[in-house]
């Protein structure tokens, strides 16, 4: 099989594939899609393959099918997609002879370019599609078919592209097909509303021919809206086909007038100005748009193996791709904007995986990501009133910020029953709460915005601290607080007591509040008051202070290990190498349903060693060491948040060996040779992992108790990694080598303490130690 | 191109497809539909491609995606799809080599066959596919791969079947995705609900593979369940894959229990009731209910063109597939069950063209057909109401009886403007309630079926005449009642005043209850009683009395033309023999906008000369002929209602080369040479008119002022045709050669009389003419 990605050293801006299998169309269009966090779109290839993901979504733009389904990411009308004929005979890579096939994308620019020759019968063409949506103009998609006929007789080529709206999500259908237009004689336009949200949409195309005689014809179809043009090509020349498209929605807040027909307008007129621009003038455009994220902290790594370089850039790209940073009503998908995969919901790998890196590198993006929280605060007290608790329980999967949960109920057939197995996540999955409240606290504790703090921050924190207090419960044999009937991080073990990650987060987020409330009231009594008034936070803290040292913590057996929760040490060991062995995720689902997993040793994903990585002083590196040797084997790492919390934990513990092997298959997880992996979506916690290994696992920085900690540690394939991040207001630059450690920063007169070894370091402009 | 059809004299059972082509895929998947009334299916290969309409529908099941969408019959969840992968490789006819392909089907038994061998690199395989729906068990759908390696190496097989809900209707999704299971560990369940018209459906599929040591795996996607397969075949074996299937749904009349889990249940035992009979013995057992079909009043025809025996049988075969003959609250699709083109609605075409073939062949068939437009009376008054009339007004295009009105209102994209264009027709093509109550009148004559003449044909008669008396606008000026601003037969134009045969179809409806009323009130004193309570019947009389006789009936010019409507003969005449030439209908509509067409001599389909035809005592054969020289150069035949109704005229009027060519092009429309004529489904108007230019046309079969003709002219390329009828319960055979006509009844004391050149005949047992 010779459809293997391929990297070169040459270019570590770029991804490609070298060859095309109609197998495999979902890893390109994944690892490959375009986006400005507005909206994103998988990279799928103009002409229509069976298999295929024509997806493009617009962050924020939820939408359910009908009641019994939750609300998603509804697929947007596709706007790339060209059916090209020539002489009778459609174009597709499946028949006639494929040469110099190349699908790239520029990491840099986030341009797209695919482009073969193709020969069929006496058809000898050669093909450059080039595509990009744009980062300076976040409505704007792009498109620009150069095609050559090489041949030595003129063809006659026809070609149908518009706008098609007869896909859906996997079949469900999100919009009413509502009216199309044909604008200036020139500018498709179709402005579907999605059927129960009402979120107008208007998509506007437009095509550009370099060539005169071009026969057009308008053509609609049902949910579609066409151009059919036709030309004769002449042997040996050339022509451009440029297609420029935009997308607007009535909950865009860049626009004032969300009114259809000034919509309508708006988006002809953007098209109508930008007339004078060249596809390569826009390109350049947001080129400079791109720039600006990557002069910001780069990170270059002088390693053995290039790929770890290419993966960071890779990581960014994807992060800024799909962060919707234009827009605190929205947050990450754990597909990013790069496939249907898991509805286009956050979850808690905003807070674990992707937050830490716009807490030190956007500190802007950091403040939207988590005001969506605050936002969220109305869905999840319904959520914790119609659980019977009180407070704020945030809902294991958000869209809409209002929506509340919005995790399906139903997931696929458990193959031993064949009958759909219940999704408990969305009622048991509770740790996401404290998560969310870690979350807020980090991006505080690392950017400095008090601000944020007061106005939301300690809203958040304590209305969590008071969901945990009415969700313990009170054990009278033990004359302890549990949180019974739970999944941790595990999501193998449902219905689990006491899951070791869920009560020490929850604990701390209680204990974290009863400080709070006793500062704020000493320090901040204006704050205080206006909270006070909300929560009555007299007999709150009473409440917590009650309760929070009765919560039952599991302790560590006598051989060093913290049970992940009441039952799991009791269960049956397997050896699992044979699945950690298979291609995918779900082998070891081929042969054991989830009721059987739910009775062994098996780990999805870090659990335990998560709560040791996040809460790293509750624990000494004797037991972190003896947990994570007991752990790691009976992992499977289904998840692709596993791996990057193993590489930084195996960092930490000195295990560098295993800790770059880590980080290679965490690396890899879109980035690699397995091309199935990414067909729902590219992997948006896997992306903020790859950054965490470099710049907390490798580069050593960690927030440790609201202190910043600096501690590097290179696996020995680097010798040298430079970086930087925001901390508090300061920009600092980072430079390592196997034996010192360079740190830079503006000499403004705001000197930046932090912990070495131990040892509290000030650092004024230049430090090397 | 060799994608051509293949017909042969060998069999004239048969219609075949010899070469596969992708670009065609709509022409079998049509034109082999297969169907049994209750359900139909386009026949989509079992493979996938790009540009397939993998369609199956469920006669009645109507819903309507959303309130700005009409009701349509929804594309149910496929079951027919296999993707069968080898040594890796997904088999595709676009790959590789495909040798000795035969796609067939065998209209005496209803049985698809496609046969072909597939070499791609080492593998040589041969796949015979067969399927049926039988004709026996409305609910069973059949499938049987049989499968041989032709090459020395084993080769693994991977096979994914089972029910695939991500269809939809071109984007529109008509289904809850509902409950999903695996029965018995093999019956693979899905329950899909409509949305809107809340229909509970049981899709039911078991798989059956010769070989032992076959891995299994269910897999659930989302609207999807699936068995994976996975064995071993050995050099030279063979295997056979047998595919059994159901379809039950909460409105369907031969179950009792339409509970969700009574359904389910239905549908197992059903399917292990048939595990004791082979796919031989259930193909037996269809093939013995199509034999009825055939053996009733059977066509031969000795032409020197073999297509003309193979065309009646192809017409007869789908319209007994196509026809929902269990349910009266159901009736014929104009593109029957075999595609989605005209959403699954009746219109005219079953009064004009379907319900003449069944009044005359099965008159219980008819019956049910009829009694759908008296079960429509309902929506019928709704309509005229919200048009400000009263009476009945039939809705243009009809779905479930109570549903009124279903035409779509907004249609296909002006080629000028760009905007989509209204559709009036089911604003002002008005027609159709005269059409209905000629097509009930027509019943009543043929069968003599006064019960339901009594119990329901007299008011559908009655209310539709009591429209037109509310419908009819007085001119002042000219002291006449006019009709103005409709569509008539012709729908390129739209909005034109006193259409002839709009405004002599309502004179016959009005003046024809006028007699019905003094005859009821005369002889049926006791209906009479009843119908006056529902209509008032003396003041209706009265009203209907006082305007008969001024309705406006468009008399002939001195040329002896009898105008199209108020305008049409001022309009520009333009040569339309080069658009007439072109493939596909719509060559005219790529030059001109419809409001172009508008101002232009051009006619869609028969109008003036259709009410020539079905009120042929009304005009002489002076006035029909320089009609007819008038009227068909300008017509386009772009409707595939025109060709049999110019066949008929023109035989009638002695023309028989010019009637033979029409034939000839009429009985292509589906079964001919251009491949996309039938893309969005069969024409069933044309599959009626293949029958009635057979029997009316040239059989001279004919009711004319409630009584029975019969006056054959053959063309000169027939030297013998034989067929049969039902009248008022006799049944008739026909036999004609150039010289004689024979008819044969039993002679059971019940002589039949028929007019023949005039003459009165009276048939008891034999009788030659």
């Amino acid at each position: 099989m010779s459809t293997l990605m391929n990297y070169t050293p040459d270019n570590l801006w770029q991804i490609e594939q070298k060859d095309f299998d109609q197998k495999f169309l979902g890893k390109t269009e994944s690892i490959m899609a375009l986006g400005n966090g507005y909206l994103g779109t998988r990279s799928a290839e103009e002409e229509s393959y069976i298999g295929e993901h024509r997806d493009t979504f617009v962050a924020g733009t939820f939408n359910n099918f009908d009641e019994n389904e939750v609300t998603e990411l509804p697929n947007v009308p596709d706007m790339w997609a060209m059916e090209l004929v020539f002489n009778g005979k459609t174009m597709s890579l499946t028949e006639g002879a494929v040469k110099a096939y190349s699908k790239r994308l520029n990491l840099k620019n986030g341009e797209l370019t695919r482009e073969f020759v193709w020969e069929y019968q006496t058809l000898k063409l050669k093909f450059v599609f080039r595509r990009f949506v744009s980062k300076a103009r976040r409505h704007l998609l792009m498109s620009l078919l150069t095609l050559t006929n090489l041949s030595d007789e003129s063809v006659k080529v026809e070609l149908k592209s518009g706008i098609n709206g007869q896909f859906s999500n996997e079949g469900s259908q999100h919009f009413t097909d509502g009216e199309k237009g044909l604008m200036d004689g020139k500018f498709i336009q179709m402005m579907p509303v999605t059927t129960h949200s009402h979120i107008q949409f208007v998509q506007t195309v437009e095509h550009k021919i370099s060539l005169e005689k071009v026969k057009e014809r308008p053509e609609t179809e049902r949910r579609a809206f066409f151009m059919n043009y036709a030309f004769e090509l002449n042997a040996q020349a050339e022509v451009s086909i440029e297609k420029r498209g935009s997308i607007y929605t009535s909950i865009d807040n860049d626009v004032k007038n969300h009114e259809l027909k000034a919509l309508r307008e708006t988006a002809v007129d953007e098209l109508r100005k930008l007339d004078v621009l060249s596809f390569e003038q826009l390109l350049a455009e947001s080129a400079t748009a791109w720039q600006q994220i990557w002069e910001k902290h780069p990170i270059e790594i002088q390693s053995e193996n290039f790929k770890d370089q290419l993966a960071i850039r890779f990581a960014k790209y994807h992060l800024h791709s799909m962060t919707p940073a234009h827009d605190e009503r929205m947050n990450i998908g754990a597909k990013g904007l790069s496939g249907e995969g898991y509805k286009g919901h956050t979850f808690w790998d905003t807070e674990v995986f992707m937050l830490p890196y716009f807490n030190f590198t956007h500190p802007d993006i950091a403040k939207n990501l988590v005001t969506y929280r605050y936002l969220g605060l109305d869905g999840a007290h319904k959520k914790a009133a119609a659980n019977g608790y009180t407070g704020a329980q945030y809902p294991w999967e958000a869209a809409w910020p209002t929506d509340g949960e919005v995790t399906p109920v139903w997931g696929a057939a458990d193959i031993v029953t064949g009958q759909a197995t219940k999704i408990w996540s969305g009622f048991i999955e509770q740790h996401i709460t404290s998560d969310v409240a870690f979350g807020v606290k980090q991006y505080i504790d690392v950017t400095g915005d008090y601000e944020f703090e007061s106005e939301k921050g300690y809203e958040i924190l304590i209305d969590t601290a008071k969901f945990w207090a009415s969700r313990l419960e009170y054990n009278d044999s033990t004359g302890k607080y549990e949180i019974r009937d739970v999944i941790g991080p595990d999501e193998y073990k449902e219905h689990i007591n006491n899951n070791s990650y869920t009560n020490y987060t929850a604990h701390w987020n209680v204990s974290y509040v009863i400080e709070l409330i006793d500062e704020l009231r000493m320090r901040q009594p204006e704050v205080y008051g206006r909270l006070n008034q909300k929560f009555n936070l007299t007999d709150l803290s009473n409440d917590l202070r009650n309760k929070v040292n009765r919560i039952f913590l599991p302790a560590a057996t006598v051989e060093g290990i913290i049970p992940q929760d009441d039952s799991y040490l009791s269960k049956k060991i397997i050896d699992l190498r044979p699945y950690k062995e298979a291609d995918g995720v779900d082998s070891l689902f081929h042969k054991f349903n989830l009721e059987q997993v739910n009775q062994m040793q098996i780990t999805k994903q870090a659990d335990v060693l998560l709560l040791m990585l996040l809460f790293e002083d509750l624990f000494d590196r004797e037991q972190k060491l003896k947990n994570f040797d007991y752990y790691e084997p009976k992992t499977t790492h289904d998840s692709s948040l596993s791996l990057s919390t193993h590489a930084i934990l195996s960092a930490d513990l000195g295990k560098l060996d295993k800790s770059y092997d880590f980080f290679n298959q965490a690396i890899n997880i879109d980035m690699g040779e397995y091309m199935k992996s990414s067909d729902a979506g590219i992997h948006a916690a896997s992306l903020g992992g790859i950054w965490q290994m470099i710049v907390f696992g490798y580069g050593g920085v960690r927030m440790v108790n609201s202190k910043l900690r600096i501690e590097p540690h290179l696996p020995k394939e680097w010798s040298h990694l430079t970086y930087g991040f925001d901390y508090q207001g300061e920009s600092v630059a980072v430079e390592i080598d196997k034996e010192h450690l360079k740190l830079t920063k503006l000499d403004n007169g705001h000197p930046l303490v932090f912990l070495h070894e131990g040892i509290e370091y000030t650092l004024k402009n230049t430090l090397t130690i």
